[in-house]
Formats: C-alpha cells, sequence, structure tokens
C-alpha cells in the first residue's frame, strides 16, 4: 500500500526481501503511528529478533517474516556439504520458530519453504529454491488478500458508511490486508464511502495502525470511541460492518476476534446491519467443534489502567526529555485492578457472511465448501 | 460517604455548608482519583468559581452547591435594608446560576431557597430561612438517594456480579448517588457482590471517579474495558446491570445517559440480565414525547484521540518536572479526526425497570404515575 513520506506517495509491503543483498525489510510497527520508518536485518538473527520484539506483528506478515528469514539464512550459507547445510537450515528454522512461539504461520510458512528446497540436490540449488519460494510464500498472502479485497468490494456501495473494528489491515499482512482489503479495492474502483474505526481499547489498534492505514491511503475516515457505535446505527449512520478474525470454526463458522467484535455483531443484527468477516484461508481452525473451546486469552491489567501515547506538553516551553515522549499514563483509579479478556467469539447466526479468497460464505456454509476452501484432511 | 486519608477512614459529602464560618466545602474532583482534597470557598463568588471551573459536577452536585452558595451570599449581608438586600440577593443568584449556563438544577436549588425566604419578613429572618432552606435541599437529595438506594437494594442477592456503566456516584450528588446507591445499600445490608466498572471512554468516569468511590467504600471491584462486557455476560459472568439516567422521559420511558449505555442494553436483553436505571425525580423530562428529539451533544475530538492520566516514568530515575504529572497522551494516528457523540438513549423496551426514589416501575408505566413521581402540571 502506499506511504507518504517526506511529502512523497510511495507503495511499501510490510514486508520484503532484498536477495541480492540478502536483507528483510521491515516497517517498524512500534513507532507507528507517530513515525514511519523502514529497518533491514541482515542475518536471520537479526529477522528473528525482529518477530520476537514485535517490530513486525499480525498472522500474515510474521509468516512472510519467518519464510524469508529462513531464505535469508540458507543464502548466508557458505560451503557445499549438504549434511552441514542441513544443519545449519535445522538452526535457523528453530531460531525463527522460537521468537514467537505460540505462532502458527511461521511454522507453516518455513514448510512451504523447506518441501520447496528438497526438489535440489545441491547447497546452491537448495538456496535459489529457497529463495523462490519464500518469494512465492509471499505472493500468495498478498493474491489472497487481493482476491478477498475482489469479492468484498462488491459489498460497498457509493456513500456507505462501512464500521471496522481493531486492525486487519495490510500491517497485518505482506500487503493489502483482510477487512480493509473490500475498502481499499473498493477505492481503487472509485467508490467514495467513509469508514468509522473503532478506537478498539485497551490497545487502540483501531485509533493507531487502521487509522494510520487509511490516513495513508487517504480513506475518508473517522475514530470513534467503542461506546459510540451502537448509538451511530440507531441513528442510521452505520451501513455495512466489515472485521477481521483471528481463528474462525471451519465446522461451526464462529469467529473469534478482538475484545468487542462480538458486541458489535449483537448490534449490527439487531439494526439489521449486514455484518461480515474477512478472513484468509489459514485462519480456519477446521478441528475445534464450539466457541466455547476457544481458549480466550486474559491479559495484563496495565492495558486497561491506562494508555499509551505521544506526550503532549501543555506548554510549548515545557520540554519534555525525548526519552519521555513516548509515554504511559495511568487514567484509573490507582487503587482498583482490572479484568482484561483479549478476544470474544461471534457465534455464526450473527454473521451476515465470511468473505475469503474464494468467495464470501454463509458461516454455516464453511464445512461443506471445505475443499475450495483448502481444508487437507 | 467514607473516604480514607492518611490510613484514617473518614464519612464526606461531596459538599456541605458551614453556617457559623459561612463557608461551603467541596471535595476538589478535578484531581479524582490520583489525589483526594477538600476545599472551602469564603464567599458566593469564590463558590460559583467551583462550579464553574468543575471542581464540583454532577447534577445533584451542582444543585445543592448552588443552593448553599446563595445561602452564603445572603448571610454576608451586612444591613437591615430589605430593598438593597433584595437586589444583593438577585446579584448572587445570576453569579451562580452563569457558573453553568446549561444546567437546570443549580436554578432549581435556587429557587426552592427564595421560595423558603419569602416568609421572613426582615433580612435576619429572611438570612436564616435561606440558610435552613439550602441545607434542606441538600438533606433532601441525600434522602431521595438513600429511597432509591433501599428499594434498589433488593435486587442485588449475595455472589451477583453487577456491570455499572459511567459514573452515577456519589460524587455526583451530595451522598450515596443514584447508580450506586443500591450497590452502598446492599453493601450495608452485608450482602456479598463484585462490581465491574466499564472505563467509560472517552472520558473514563468509570476507570476514574467510580472505581475511585468502590475502592474508598471497599466494594469488590475491576474495571473492564467497554469491549468486554459482552464477552463476560457471554459466558455467564455478569448477573445485573444498574446505570444512571442524564435525562429520562416521563412520557415514553426512554433513558438518555453517558454514550456506550445503550449499548448495554442490547447486550444484556440477548442474554436476559436484567438493565435497570436508577433516577432521582429531577431527571424525570415531562415534556419530550420522543427520545430522537433528544438532542446529542457532540464532543471536541481530542477526548476520543487520546487521554488523560498520571505520568509513568519508565524510569525511576527519571523525574518529571511537577507540571507534567498530570499529563495528555495523543494515542490516536496524528492525522486522522474523531467524532465523539456525549450520549445515547435507550429505549423503553430494553430497560427491565427505573428504580427511583418512590419505587421501582417498569418504564411504561411512569406517565401513569406521574403525580407520585412529583410530576406538577
Amino acid at each position: 500500500m502506499n506511504v507518504t513520506v517526506r511529502g512523497r506517495m510511495r507503495p511499501y509491503r510490510t514486508v520484503t526481501f532484498d536477495a541480492p543483498r540478502n536483507t528483510v525489510s521491515l516497517i517498524e510497527q512500534r513507532l507507528l503511528p507517530h513515525e514511519f520508518k523502514v529497518i533491514a536485518t541482515r542475518d536471520f538473527r537479526e529477522t528473528a529478533a525482529a518477530i520476537r520484539d514485535m517490530i513486525v506483528r499480525g498472522a500474515g506478515a510474521i509468516g512472510a517474516t519467518a519464510a524469508y528469514g529462513l531464505a535469508q539464512g540458507v543464502q548466508a550459507y557458505r560451503g557445499r556439504d549438504l549434511e552441514k547445510f542441513t544443519a545449519h537450515v535445522a538452526t535457523v528454522c528453530r531460531t525463527l520458530k522460537a521468537a514467537r512461539p505460540t505462532a502458527v504461520d511461521p511454522v507453516n510458512a518455513m514448510h512451504a519453504v523447506r518441501r520447496a528446497m528438497v526438489a535440489g540436490t545441491t547447497v546452491a540449488e537448495q538456496q535459489s529454491l529457497a529463495v523462490a519460494a519464500a518469494e512465492a510464500f509471499a505472493t500468495e498472502d498478498v493474491r489472497h488478500c487481493e482476491a478477498l479485497g475482489r469479492h468484498g468490494a462488491k459489498l460497498i456501495q457509493n456513500g456507505m458508511r462501512v464500521l471496522t473494528h481493531c486492525n486487519a489491515g495490510w500491517l497485518a499482512f505482506v500487503d493489502v490486508g483482510s477487512a480493509t482489503a473490500p475498502l481499499y479495492a473498493a477505492q481503487a474502483a472509485g467508490k467514495k464511502f467513509h469508514v468509522f474505526c473503532d478506537e478498539t481499547r485497551p490497545r487502540s489498534q483501531g485509533a493507531t495502525l487502521t487509522a494510520w492505514e487509511l490516513a495513508q491511503q487517504k480513506v475518508s475516515h473517522q475514530i470513534i470511541a467503542d461506546n459510540a457505535a451502537g448509538h451511530l446505527m440507531q441513528r442510521g449512520e452505520i451501513d455495512l460492518v466489515i472485521v477481521g478474525s483471528d481463528r474462525t470454526l471451519g465446522r461451526t463458522g464462529e469467529v473469534a476476534n478482538k475484545i468487542g467484535t462480538y458486541t458489535k455483531a449483537v448490534l449490527a443484527q439487531r439494526h439489521g446491519i449486514p455484518f461480515f468477516v474477512a478472513i484468509p484461508l489459514s485462519t480456519i481452525d477446521w478441528e475445534l467443534r464450539s466457541g466455547f473451546d476457544i481458549p480466550i486469552e486474559e491479559r495484563e491489567a496495565g492495558e486497561v489502567l491506562g494508555a499509551w501515547g505521544i506526550l503532549s506538553l501543555p506548554n510549548a516551553k515545557l520540554r519534555a526529555p525525548q526519552s519521555l515522549r513516548r509515554a504511559y499514563v495511568r487514567v484509573a483509579n490507582p487503587t482498583s485492578d482490572a479484568r482484561n479478556p483479549g478476544f470474544d467469539v461471534t457465534p455464526a447466526e450473527l454473521i451476515t457472511g465470511i468473505i475469503t479468497p474464494a468467495g464470501i460464505f454463509h458461516p454455516g456454509e464453511l464445512w461443506r465448501r471445505r475443499r475450495e476452501l483448502g481444508f487437507v484432511g
């Protein structure tokens, strides 16, 4: 997608690989929305550190980063001994996997690269196959997001007001994003519409990342408090809801996503507003049989009890030390604690449709269509 | 209610009047929850400034403050000339009314004091009648809150988990509060229960004021993001919802309250959870015929785009200047704007009951019972 840096608009992907220089370039997401910076890692250990330290986040984005990191580690090998080379590849994979041990995308991404490598009979052949496979993996992520964007764009008509929750944007993928993909495709088709970004407390990904993305793409948008969507729906100011998903159950059509998603689905149903979930195929869980079996992570209370942001000085003459610019303020009563569930589960009955790279499906239809949705088993 | 200051628990009212010293004492609410301080105003102009500068806020609390401020101004008059005295009283009323021109409670409170004064035939008599009437007005506020607390406490059973939104606590009244009154009454009756306080973005009155009040009264509670209540209801962790109201329509039973209230009512209905609104009689609007006619204030975008709190220094060795301790951080993307409706309207069909000083009523019942609810007309 496009980013304006020093007045010039340029296309960026969240992660790219420079094969001749053997570097992985990443948007430093921890600085957003207040600063845009691209960093380059020089070896697979630095790439693993970038995943671990949250420079890059989001399922699709860390998958592609791991694929590129593996290609980077593989390319760096000097020698012709296939056995020693294979041991080196295993070390690279272990290092990258350990950077985010709970995530499944890096593992799947590295499997894809290693599967491609076995066709090579020399170190050099395997090296070039790895680079090509990593590139193919990243390209597939983009193609899938573009495909679901094409399907989803049909839902957006001129003049619509669209509500989103959290960030399932291009920053979470290699490019385009999931929940944002229909918006960008509709914009490219010349449609005019307006987006309301839920702030998405406690981590505010809507106010920070989604709003930043939409501003870069020049999509008309406003941030609202999570409390405000119900009122706007009641007054007829929202026409469509599109969200992403962290896990969608293929057997039931239930959708786990950022806390607050369920609330928006309940409100949308009351007001007869279509509620869509946009997902890449990798998000579908074909195993679990009930949304109540999805473990809901309880995150640290500090997220709810305060907020991170850029310090605004009340007096321009006062200068805070540089290290204070990004600051955390404690908002809540200091002697109170918080509950902080990170995700919730939306039942299929509240979901109008699931936007996938293979088309838009009713949530109850996923299991029947499992073969075309990539189910293997 | 009780406040612990330097380890000692003491009862405080939000506003009190010391007649011999002719001072009005007020909790400095702008410093809460991070600092507890009581200030005393020495004349009616200082009292008016305290209302204007938001040292005191909340319908019941500013009503009583205006009543006391009028008594204070009246008492300060030196002389026996009734005509000059009456002109002085008019000046006092004008000054206090101008401190919060849109509020109706100060006006009603001062009417009550002036009505009582007309029975006096000398300056001295009118002065002592004014003091007594102001005290009676404040006492009535407390009695009304206590009465609705007694009615509401019957709804709370041992082990219940109660959700509140925003602050309709004793800080907004002279004492006890509206939405909190049933909680305090149930606690006094020895019942054990747990309260979830919605953070209530964008101004966070739940995380700051309600949580502070509950902590002072030693009521078990936790703050949650506004996004989390739907999930907790879905998992069976909320048994009852009690909120306050800024305006309740006597003809339709519709309730205007802090933005996000409507969303909680929709969620409660879906989950079969009782949803109650606690109100003093002064909140009832007997004129308006539709909730859609209630003007919804659009507040400044900055509230949504950032947060106020106490600066947490990342390094204990770093010391911010004192003036930086209370700080605003910009959370959102700096090039994005926000919509910020301050209130929403909940239809009667979603409300289980309205808790009033005269008893608990179905919202559709208010108009039929208007005489016992203080309707004059």
